[in-house]
């Protein structure tokens, strides 16, 4: 609902009927639609990093190389589900401390397991080099998650291969 | 106010009283909201090729090297004002077709820059890997102007020599 109406143009009382439930019972799991909001961010951010623990597990396994590690991660993003309502939620954050706290503390998760990833592609890497290539790692997770609206001529495919090979040509670059 | 408060959260009527004007004067300018996202987005667009027009112009008078021309485009992007009205737009542009086709059309002739400072990094660039280091770029640019819900670590200068430097790394390997 939050999704295809929009996070402020739901009512408590709506979700309560779509989900069967009383609003009181709603009201004691959540004191608010913003603590439906994160917690709708906590489930991501775990799935998410569950994901990419998994990717980190075959890649240090030897089952994928540098670039079908990234492909993989790149993959997952392209999918993007629900992205009306990553937007509201991003809205959200900037006028809800709250909401910002919950998904400053998310990427700081994914951080973490950009790095790890980063290093592998080039273990030179460090300082101000590592966290640039953090920050380009996570501007294409979040760009390529987002290009629909743009009207891509790639497929999901071509676009995650292609960009893990220029992600990796990069890191490697680095001195 | 939309900013401050959120699109779908101020009424016509409170843009009325803070523009000094009438409703009935902002009806004959605007049919509805929808249509005032819409000249903010042309408006924002015009701006920003505008921009993208004079880094072409400087690269080509050979006044910005190529890396200074991507550190040029990306320090644009990083500074990224009216965020919650972007995401805002974003998400509603998932709700109202007309807002997407605005979106759609202004990404387009984003992308026609992009390709031209694409292939001015790497003349050898065709197909498919053209369409991917358009689709890299784009989402550097969109993802670095949203990095500050992630809590970067970088200063935004250094975010942008330092991604600037990766991404003509990225595309000088393509072959």
């Amino acid at each position: 609902m939050f999704d295809s109406h929009g996070f402020h143009q739901t009512a408590m009382a709506e979700l309560a009927v779509a989900a069967q439930v009383s609003v009181g019972q709603i009201y004691r799991l959540f004191k608010s639609k913003e603590d439906i909001i994160e917690a709708l961010v906590h489930d991501d951010a775990d799935q998410w990093c569950g994901e990419m623990a998994e990717i980190q597990m075959r890649m240090d396994a030897g089952e994928l190389t540098i670039v079908e590690t990234f492909e993989q991660l790149l993959l997952h993003t392209i999918d993007e589900k629900d992205e009306a309502l990553s937007f509201d939620i991003l809205a959200e954050s900037f006028r809800n401390a709250a909401v910002a706290d919950t998904i400053g503390t998310m990427c700081q998760r994914f951080r973490t397991y950009i790095r790890y990833f980063a290093c592998a592609a080039n273990d030179k890497l460090s300082g101000e080099a590592l966290d640039a290539a953090e920050e380009m790692i996570l501007a294409c997770l979040f760009g390529l998650g987002h290009r629909s609206l743009s009207r891509p001529r790639l497929s999901a495919s071509s676009a995650a291969r292609l960009t893990a090979e220029m992600i990796v040509t990069a890191l490697g670059g680095v001195r």
